[in-house]
């Protein structure tokens, strides 16, 4: 390294010379484009199989989206990433990196150094892995992961990739804010080798390829990856992946890809990668077996591993002692601390209780920072409590005889426990005496049991993601590297993951070292003492005092908009709250951009000042060395500055554009392959959401909103900010509206439209926005089913479940009343002129019935019994109008009349159905039922006739008025002339005329019942 | 650099390691397929300019063609280069190169290095350059060349490209065969590494890539560079030229481009190649003009530079000396030292003898070797002959008056001469005296003229090529490095490129150093002592002595196929023959395989036994140290038995194919897009031998024969040795149809179909062979007018110049009688079923004319007289009879009987013009030309018409025994009455009736001459 700021020439060859040095290959980047180094066949292909592969190297990484036209300094499309693999992980591969960066000249001790979650996936190559975003002073510049998977292929044993951002750590380095300002070597800067190939290739891409060649290359390398499959050609294979997969992120810069088609292109890369991956496994495996590669077992995995120098304690001791449990790990994720702060008290009291030694869940202190999880015990009891194990033998009074002497049942029973009757004790038992078998356990010292507890403590541990790090059973948040136990002053031996248990723990990376730990009562204050707070409950009551101190101190009100603290509190380990600013002037974004900015990435808190107003100051919790805050600071503010014109610079652009540009740029973006694109959508919703106005009898001034709303409700599809916060989606649309004038409820239907986007989320708050927002679903909801995707069993990609319960719940809150067919059909009236779809007959009444059903969710979620919901599901097309009837028949089912409904559907629907099959079916056609009074022979049938005559027209009204219960009730007071009616007539008479008569008349009172109501699906 | 051999990682981290150093930015490969470092863009783009670029990185370079499944040792489909990039070029360029190899440890001095020429062409990328091949010890380990141009641009300054083929840099130090063997960091090995790779891409090139998507990627990408190339982005256009040009590899690996096809192919890339460059340079143009950059000004460039502590002569001396120029320069080719060889000596005394000193060329000694030409003159004269400059005044009697005095006139001549008229001489002239003005020149010492003339033969030396290196109006055929120039033991002061004049010489490389030349007659032994023998006749003496030697003394004889000697003459300095051999199993190969591989790249000299057998020792001349033959022996053997072997995969993997098999491939090579493939080609090539075995009367056996041969004539098209040597076309598919047992005639005719292969050369020595050789040039001059391309001005790519020339040469020689309209006719049935070809109507007269004109070139070359042969053109078709013709023409036109043909063809031809249109085409058509007997009115008629009747008879027996010399006889023999007849007879009388019939007759006459040659069309 030379003297001096490094240049960017000294950042990779330093990092080339310290993995050569490792046994790295010094490798070279990919012949075709690749958007990372994983996907140079030196890491996708070489980390499968149980071959040892250590490899380096420079990675020219192109990632189309990401190019700024080389007038964003934070930002390019091209830029180089310094890739390492090693295979398997070595056990100090944080301390190998670690040093790597002290090799570039970094003093880590003046910074701070976080290991950050960031479980890392590439869905296109069917890889993932846990690990870390690497950070200095809030700078990402080392991607470190522990690959799990590739292709789709489990890794045996797992690699560690470490993925550095040259860029960014030179510009570190030379203390710097432009990747372009970069010296590259003396003389020579980054702008003035790549400033014009940005800006270029930022032409090119979002301007300028060409769409259909794009596509057409897309399914040109995908055949011919296919065909070298075919062959087993896995190396050629994949570079075909790789360009199928380039060709997809220029679709995507030139906002080519909707996303419904991302999910299928990805789908599509990702067969082929898992195919290359198999064959490629497969290969490997004709040629050296699957055995493992050396270092993979488990090493010392078990209890009784002695520590050296240390003896276990005497086998006879009964001594109540503390007991510690530290397991020392790689930096979990907040998610795995939370996970061991819930559950491991009720866990390890279970396993003292079960092999009875009482330890109640209270008594289970866990404290939990970033790299240590720590059990502490006060006083566990130095023995199991005594135990008995009863068997109940014959009654007393079989057992004994008159003279209380034992019977032969008596000692038979002794004899088959192998003990006297003597030794049998009387117990009473819910009243009577019996004679019981009593054996009472040993009680063993606690000692004997504690390095199997240990170790099942470890083991058994449940984290919400694990991973493997080398050995093939065993898994874990993180990586495990060391085990503290302590039983009093004596080491617990036991073994784990290739480690053996002791007494030293490691304090703060930088501010700490190496710790024993003497007994468990000293814990706390000895981790202390080498600058870990461990006891996360403390460290949050700090902070929490620090930042509202410190806010306060200044008058302003420090905030969490979206929950950063949890993650903080285990990211740090020794906090200290510190403030930053940024530059005052860009206080004109928007505060939700601002807010993004220093929350969803860099998780500072924001500021407040008495009127509500964001402040330019923010908050931060440093883990470093409060002696160097002042660089730390810089640091941060360096980074979150870059992050804020970055969004500035993407927010910029995107207003110069305006949404009725980006709505013009709609056809370009596929909604779906067989359902065109985000154009034909768009017009598809302004048609859909005229229709709803007119229906719902909006007033002229709500429907032109609504309509211009729909009109430019996808624009923002097309912003910059969208396409890389996907969140915002809606929001910017909301905001870009808002600047450009519109209307506000234009500008808030634009963002409703999405409302609700949770199950029971709130729903638009504004009539525009509730059209919108049906229109939005009922289209994605036909789409889905008229392009033979529905949702099935636990899929549903598409959120058409969300979607449905949706628009039941928009059209309950604004009381919006529409036929639901009769509104499907309107959606499938647009979607018509595309070829290919399901046809109408089936996609509508389908349809139907997938959101009726949600209907019936959100009713029954309301507490009506599911029959009774089924009952009326079919009566109407009106989500409120379902809700009614079957809130009436709720009702009346509870009702004095319930009996007389039922009395009255009951046996004419059952004897309905003697009537034959096509006499049935004119009679519904006629009127009156088809029953003809001329055929009458008792009184009592016109007597019936009349009363049903008298109950269809209040019937009738009552549905008019939506006054269900008073239908019912009409129905039901049928019940006299019906009983009446049934003592008086054979219904089944001789004449099959006059039989038939009857009949029609009893199944146009059950179809009466079933206008508003299907009784036959009432249970009981 | 580790100790003990180095790895393959040692290699490339050396050479970065050694550059950087040296002020190179280190580069990455580029992100697409390139076949080179150089296609890059930071070399390709980064070269444009003025402004200095060093750089330097590994680039995996992929070349389909090259790919051989993993199974060849030396043979690679995709290969590690370094390349290094130095702009503008150093002085000492050649010293840095060979301190980067000593930095990977290799002890120059103990072997044989040397630069051999090798002028790189990069066709698809419009780039070219001088410069060398790096040889050590026989191996190729590096390409070192000077950019001339990129993209067709001229680079000012052009910079140095060096080119390490790293693979076989690290094979020599690790001192293995196979390039799968290489260590590449310890426990890991080349093969494990790219083994299988390269058997997969092997195959994917070879046999499975599918050729309709290549050719559609192929315009694809050309359509999107032009694209970009609208927007002026040059970078992503770039890219897409690499994309072209990648597809069009893996199309020429799949065998799918035919040799015309090729063309068209490289130079669409080309073409694009060349406007990104224009768009480049505008771009760097607009940003920064086009200033030189710094140290590209031509320095001390003219006479009277100074050489520091030596004085020059005294302006006075005038004695005669000894002058030494020699000027040192990198490796000149051979081509060069024999330009200077030839060239120098008139030129040098041209430049005395025009200063007025005595220098006759047979004075001057020119001596060359590799690093210097040097001009050596003994005892030029110290001072100019004395000159006189005379002008002529009055003439003597106007001069002086009868007293002898001087005239006005004369004193007027004087005055204006500026002297007084008793300085005038009177002198004699063509028998007249007159006075004269007399100027004698002042003669001046040769040293005050030797500066400008040792700078002239520097500056205007001409050779075959020029190279500039840094100095825009500096060219030389490599770079000059120092300047000798010695007038006796004196400097002669003179600058040039950035040198001064001086006395230092520099020795052989290794074995020698630098030497101060004392005095002319001392250098050649000075440069001797440094161990260079300067003069090329004494090294070519002792290299022939000793090869000879060597040889006999084994009983061997040497020889030089390939002619050899000229190229090793100016290769070494200090030559030691030395002898080598390859293991004797390899003989079993063809001869001129194994020749190939000796002379054609190595140029080592094969030996012969007695009864004319190769032997498996051969000899080389050593350049290196004489003390370290063994080292140097043992690599060139290495390099030898690599070529071989190489050579004999090839040739087994052909036989193992066969020819038919090879044949029955032929459909996937395009023969010309509008024309079909190679197997249409075939086919219409024997169609074509059929339809001329029949014409000219083959024997059955000869048809039979040439049919076979035609089948199998372009089979070997597709074998691997003709797609490496494409110079063995033809000779590899003779050598396969006679080891598969095909009959000789076959086989040779196969080789003999591209006969003659120069403008004079053998034709085919068999029928068939000339029956199929005819077949393939129709075509190809068939198809390239039927096209669309014919020959145009100086464009003849297809040379169908000398297919033409060809056609006739094979006709004259094998007497072979065909109608060439007739033949075009049947080629051009044979393509008529292709579409978008130019018709018939225009194709078969354009190209009869076309072939004729070369038969008119043939025999005017043959001392015929250009109006001779236009005379006979059009009166056949028949080569054969063409040439009787013109011969009898050219022999009757010195004969008696000339003038009486003219007179008997040239009034009637002239008179029957004024014969009315109609009348003359009916006369035609009619029987006895129309004329009718019964229209004479004079006797003379009748004599006339008789005396044509009889000799029309004459002339057609004569025609039907090609006795074109009786033919004009008898047409020359109606003088008599022809004369009488218009002395008779008034042509044009008053009676229409009359004068046409008479003007018929005339016309009759004229015609019949013209049956025999179109006399008007020769001159007087």
């Amino acid at each position: 390294m030379s003297k001096g700021k490094p240049t960017f020439q000294d950042v990779l060859l330093g990092l080339q010379d310290y993995w050569a040095k490792r046994g790295c290959i010094i490798w070279q980047p990919h012949h075709t484009e690749v958007g990372a180094g994983t996907a140079n066949p030196g890491t996708f292909l070489k980390v499968l199989g149980p071959h040892p592969w250590n490899v380096a190297y420079v990675e020219p990484s192109i990632r189309p989206t990401d190019g700024r036209y080389g007038e964003n300094p934070y930002r390019l499309g091209h830029y180089y990433q310094y890739q390492v693999i090693l295979k398997p992980c070595p056990d100090n591969i944080q301390d190998l990196y670690l040093a790597s960066l002290e090799h570039l000249g970094i003093d880590l001790a003046k910074h701070d150094v976080r290991f950050v979650e960031d479980d890392w996936e590439q869905p296109t190559l069917g890889a993932w892995g846990l690990g870390w975003e690497v950070w200095i002073d809030g700078m990402e510049c080392t991607q470190f992961t522990y690959f799990q998977q590739v292709g789709g292929i489990d890794l045996d044993p797992p690699s560690v990739e470490l993925t550095y951002g040259t860029e960014r750590l030179a510009m570190y380095l030379q203390g710097i804010d432009s990747a372009f300002d970069l010296e590259w070597i003396p003389g020579v800067t980054y702008g003035d080798v790549y400033k014009a190939n940005e800006a270029q290739w930022s032409v090119y891409n979002f301007e300028l390829a060409d769409i259909p060649f794009l596509q057409r290359a897309f399914v040109d390398y995908e055949k011919e990856c296919e065909r070298c499959l075919e062959r087993r050609l896995s190396r050629p294979a994949y570079d075909f992946v790789l360009k199928t997969s380039h060709m997809f992120n220029l679709l995507d810069a030139r906002g080519a890809v909707s996303v419904t088609e991302r999910t299928s292109y990805i789908a599509r890369v990702r067969t082929l990668a898992s195919k290359v991956a198999e064959t490629y496994a497969a290969e490997l495996g004709e040629s050296v077996g699957d055995g493992m590669a050396d270092g993979s077992d488990a090493g010392p995995n078990g209890v009784g591993a002695g520590v050296a120098g240390e003896a276990w304690i005497s086998p006879d001791d009964r001594e109540a002692r503390d007991l510690l449990l530290e397991i020392g790990v790689e930096e979990l994720p907040a998610s795995a601390c939370r996970a061991a702060i819930d559950l491991l008290p009720e866990r390890v009291a279970g396993l003292f209780t079960a092999e009875g030694v009482e330890v109640a869940p209270g008594d289970v202190q866990v404290m939990v920072s970033p790299r240590r999880i720590a059990v502490l015990i006060e006083g566990v009891p130095g023995e199991q409590a005594p135990r008995e194990l009863t068997q109940r033998g014959p009654a007393f009074e079989a057992a004994f005889d008159a003279e209380g002497n034992p019977t032969k049942a008596c000692e038979g029973f002794a004899r088959a426990k192998g003990v006297s009757a003597g030794d049998l004790e009387v117990r009473e038992e819910a009243g009577r005496r019996f004679v019981y078998y009593v054996a009472r356990s040993e009680s063993r010292p606690t000692a004997g049991l504690l390095p199997d507890i240990c170790l099942k403590i470890v083991r058994d541990m449940y984290f919400p993601k694990n991973m493997r790090w080398g050995f093939r059973d065993v898994r874990f948040s993180r990586p495990i590297r060391w085990l503290v136990a302590l039983w009093g002053e004596t080491v617990i031996p036991f073994g784990y993951a290739g480690l053996t248990s002791g007494r030293t723990s490691h304090g703060h990376r930088w501010l700490g070292g190496p710790v024993e730990i003497r007994h468990p009562r000293d814990y706390v204050e000895a981790v202390r003492s080498v600058s870990v707070m461990v006891d996360h409950r403390e460290r949050e009551r700090l902070m929490w005092g620090d930042l509202e101190r410190m806010a306060s101190e200044q008058g302003l009100k420090v905030i969490d908009p979206m929950g950063k603290m949890e993650e903080v509190l285990f990211l740090v380990e020794w906090p200290t709250v510190t403030q930053g600013q940024f530059a005052a002037q860009h206080l004109s974004l928007p505060a939700e951009v601002l807010e993004t900015a220093m929350q969803s990435h860099q998780r500072y808190f924001p500021m407040l000042d008495a009127e509500g107003a964001l402040s330019n100051r923010f908050l931060y919790v440093s883990n470093g060395d409060p002696a160097c805050l002042d660089g730390i600071t810089a640091g941060n503010e360096r980074v979150l500055q870059g992050r804020i014109e970055d969004a500035e610079f993407s927010f910029d652009k995107d207003r110069a554009t305006g949404l009725e540009a980006m709505a013009a740029e709609l056809g370009k973006i596929v909604f779906h392959v067989k359902a065109g694109t985000m154009k034909d959508k768009t017009e598809r919703l302004v048609a859909l959401t005229n229709y709803l106005a007119g229906v719902c009898g909006a007033p002229g001034e709500v429907r032109e909103r609504a309509l211009e709303a729909a009109r430019l409700s996808k624009a923002d599809q097309v912003s910059i900010m969208v396409r890389e916060f996907a969140d915002l989606e809606g929001v910017m649309g909301e905001t870009y509206a808002l600047m450009e004038g519109h209307h506000a409820e234009v500008a808030h239907a634009i963002r409703e439209q999405f409302l609700p986007d949770a199950a029971g989320g709130a729903v638009p708050a504004s009539l525009p926005g509730a059209l919108l927002a049906t229109a939005e679903k009922v289209d994605n909801i036909t789409a889905a089913f008229a392009c033979g995707e529905p949702p099935t069993g636990s899929k549903d990609p598409y959120g058409l479940r969300r979607a449905a319960a949706g628009m039941v719940a928009i059209a309950m809150e604004h009381g919006l009343h529409y036929d639901v067919e009769e509104l499907l059909d309107r959606a499938y009236d647009q979607l018509e002129r595309f070829p290919s779809l399901v046809e109408r007959g089936t996609v509508v009444p389908e349809a139907v019935d997938f959101i009726l059903e949600r209907l019936a969710k959100v009713l029954t979620d309301d507490g009506l019994a599911r029959d009774t919901v089924d009952a009326v599901l079919q009566t109407s097309r009106d989500f409120l109008d379902l809700r009614l009837r079957a809130l009436a028949l709720h009702q009346f089912r509870s009702g004095a009349q319930w009996d007389d409904l039922v009395t009255v559907f009951t046996r004419p629907s059952n004897l309905a159905k003697k009537l034959p099959t096509e006499s049935a079916e004119e009679a519904g056609a006629q009127p009156q039922g088809g029953v003809s009074p001329a055929l009458f022979t008792a009184e009592v049938e016109s007597a019936l006739f009349a009363a049903w005559q008298e109950a269809v027209g209040k019937v009738a009204t009552a549905i008019e008025g939506q006054c269900y219960g008073e239908a019912l009730a009409a129905l039901a007071s049928l019940r006299p002339v019906v009983d009446r009616y049934f003592d008086d007539v054979l219904v089944m008479a001789e004449d099959e005329a006059v039989r038939n008569n009857r009949l029609r008349q009893l199944a146009a009172i059950a179809g009466t019942v079933r206008g508003v109501a299907w009784l036959e699906l009432v249970q009981g």
